[in-house]
C-alpha cells in the first residue's frame, strides 16, 4: 500500500479538500500511473452531491486522467515504465458477459467505475483527483505523442462520450451533423464530427459562442431560441448528437432529421421527456442514448485524436481551485474543461 | 372515366355503404387492376372516425389491395393485361425529393396516400373498397405466383410494416428478436421474422393467443400482464417490434433489449409517451419509428413473402359485412386481418 495525496469530498455536498489515500500495491497485472493531469467532469458534481443517488464517501472523484506510468506488474507486457498512460470512466469489467464480449465493457454487468465504487479487492476505488493511481493494464490508455497530456485528460470521457456515437452513427463525409450543446462535451463532438469530414452545425441555446464553435471546426451555427431555427433547418440533418441534460421539446428536434435520420443523447437529463411517436414513425426515425465507449473504442478515440491533433480546449486549475470550478460548471462558465494540474495538490 | 362500384363512408363517423365512383382514364404511364380482395387496416378505421385529423369524404378506405391487371397505359412495359398486382398505401410521389431518392417514397413530400388524399388529377384518391383503380405503374407492386391473391392483399400494409424494420434491423439467424402485441400486424411481424432466421418471442397481454403464436412460427410466448416476464426477459433481444398503439412504459421495455439492441415503434399512439433517457444511454440503446416501406422495398417483401410461402391469416367477408368487421376490428376480435371480396360488393 502507498500513501497518496488527494482531494476528496468527505461527504456528499461537502466542499473537496485535500486528504491522502491508500493506493493498492501494484499486482502483476496492474500498473502504477503518476497522474499529470484530471479533468473535472460535469458527473463529478452529480455524483459528490448524489444526484444520481446514494455515493460511497470520502470521494475521490476524476475520470479523466493523463499521466505517466511509474512500475509495471510482472504479467504486464503492453506497458513499460515511462509511457504516457490514461484512465477514464472504468477501472474494471468482467470479460465474460454478453457486453464485454461485444466490446462494449462499459456496460460490463460486472464492471467496476473509476470511483465512488466497490473495487474487485473489496476497498473504495479512488479517482483522479490525486497524484497516483493503480489500475489494471487492461484497463489503461496509452496516451499517443502529439497530444499534450494536459488536453488528453479530458478525452479519457468527453472524447469518448462524442467519439462513440458519432462513429457508430457513420458521421463523415457527406453527412450533415449537428451538436447540440457547446460545453465540455459538445466541443469534442464539433472537434470530432469536423475531423470525421462531416458538415458540422452547432446547435446552442444562444449565439454567445458562435466565434468559439466556428473556429472549433463547425460549418454552421443557429441559436435554438431562435424559432425559425427550427423552419429553416427542417429535415437537414443525418445526425444529430445532443448533449444537453436537461428535457427537450424532442419533437422539434426530430423534426430536424432527414429521413431515417438519428437522433443521439449523451446527455443525461434527470427528469423524463415527453414524446409522440410519430416524430419517430413519420420519417422512419431514430433516438437513440450513447454512454462513453469499450475500452478498445477509447484507444481508438485517442488514436484517432493524435492523427488529428485533437485535445480539448482547457483551463488548467490548481487543486485549491476545484471548488470555484465546481461553481462554475454548474453556471457553465467554463471554455471548455477544468484541468486539475495534480502537480499542486 | 369510368364508373365502378364502391363502398364508401359518405361523412366522418358515419357506416360504409355501397356507392359507385369514376375512376381516371387508363393513362399512358397507368395500369387499370381490377380488384380481387381488399383487407381492413386500423388505419382505415382511424380515418373514417377522423382520429388522424380531418378527412376527405365521401371515403372509400382501403390501401391492402390484390387484383389482376385488365388494361394496361401505352408506355407501360412492367406489366401485362392478367398480371397479378397490388396496391400499397400510397399511390404516387416525385421521384426526385431526398426521401424518394434514398428509395424511402413513402415520405415523399409531394406523395399520394392510396385515399383521403387529392391525386396529381386535383380529384380525391379512392381507396380498395370497390372493384376498379386505376394506378401509376410505378406504384404498382407485382404479387408473385404463389402467394394466394386474398392473403397477399394485407401484405401491402401490413406486410411491408413488419418487413421494413425487420429488414433494416437486421432481424435474422442468431439474432433475439420480439414482436409485442399480436394482431393484424404483430402475426405478420412472427411470420416474417421466422422467415429471416431469427428466435421470435411473442410479448402479448395474455396467453390467449399462445397456441396460435407458436403455429405461426414463434419460439417463445409471454404475457406482458405477468410482471415475472420482464424479470426473466431482462436484457435477452437484439429487436422488439412494438406494434401496440398505446402508450407503453417504455423504460420496462427498453430493459428487455441486450446492449445495443433496438426497439421500433410501427404501431401509432395517440398519446404522447414518457421516456427517462437513461434507459437509452445505459447500454446504447436504439428508440425508433418505422412506417411501412417504398416501392422497390415493399416489391422485394412481396417476393420474399412469395419464396417462403408467407400470407397473411385472414377471415374473408363480403362487403356488407364491412360495418360489422369495423366494430370487430375495434374490438381485437379478429384472426388476423378482414379481407373483402370485392366481388360481393
Amino acid at each position: 500500500m502507498t500513501t497518496v495525496a488527494a482531494y476528496a469530498a468527505p461527504a456528499a455536498k461537502a466542499p473537496l479538500e485535500r486528504t491522502t489515500i491508500e493506493r493498492r500495491p501494484v499486482g502483476p497485472n496492474d500498473v502504477a500511473i503518476e497522474i499529470k493531469y484530471a479533468g473535472i467532469c460535469h458527473s463529478d458534481i452529480h455524483q459528490v452531491n448524489e444526484g444520481w443517488g446514494e455515493a460511497i464517501f470520502p470521494m475521490v472523484p476524476g475520470h479523466e486522467i493523463a499521466g505517466v506510468i511509474t512500475e509495471v506488474g510482472s504479467a504486464v507486457t503492453a506497458f513499460q515504465v515511462g509511457d504516457r498512460a490514461g484512465v477514464g470512466c472504468f477501472v474494471d469489467s468482467c470479460g465474460k458477459c454478453e457486453a464485454c464480449r461485444s466490446g462494449q465493457n462499459q456496460f460490463c454487468s460486472d464492471g467496476v467505475s473509476t470511483y465512488n465504487a466497490i473495487g474487485r479487492d473489496g476497498k473504495p476505488a479512488y479517482g483522479g483527483y490525486s497524484t497516483h493511481i493503480v489500475v489494471d493494464a487492461d484497463h489503461t490508455l496509452r496516451i499517443p505523442e502529439g497530444i499534450a497530456l494536459d488536453v488528453a485528460a479530458p478525452l479519457l470521457c468527453a472524447g469518448i462520450t462524442l467519439y462513440s456515437p458519432l462513429k457508430r452513427w457513420q458521421a463523415g463525409p457527406g453527412k450533415k451533423v449537428a451538436i447540440l450543446g457547446l460545453g465540455g462535451l459538445g466541443h469534442m463532438g464539433v472537434k470530432i464530427a469536423h475531423a470525421l469530414g462531416a458538415e458540422v452545425t452547432v446547435l446552442s441555446q444562444s449565439l454567445r459562442k458562435k466565434d468559439d464553435g466556428l473556429k472549433l471546426g463547425a460549418d454552421h451555427y443557429y441559436a435554438t431560441s431562435d424559432e425559425t431555427t427550427f423552419e429553416r433547418l427542417a429535415g437537414s440533418f443525418d445526425l444529430i448528437v445532443s448533449t444537453v441534460s436537461a428535457p427537450l421539446d424532442l419533437g422539434a428536434y426530430l423534426a430536424l432529421l432527414k429521413t431515417g435520420g438519428a437522433f443521439v443523447n449523451v446527455g443525461a437529463p434527470e427528469e423524463p421527456n415527453s414524446l409522440n411517436m410519430f416524430g419517430l414513425i413519420g420519417g422512419n426515425k431514430i433516438l437513440a442514448g450513447s454512454m462513453i465507449g469499450g475500452i478498445a473504442e477509447t484507444q481508438e478515440m485517442l488514436d484517432f485524436c493524435a492523427e488529428h491533433s485533437l485535445g480539448a480546449e482547457i483551463e488548467l486549475i490548481r487543486a485549491d481551485q476545484i471548488n470555484e470550478a465546481y461553481a462554475r460548471v454548474l453556471d457553465s462558465d467554463v471554455r471548455y474543461r477544468f484541468v486539475i494540474d495534480t502537480a499542486t495538490i
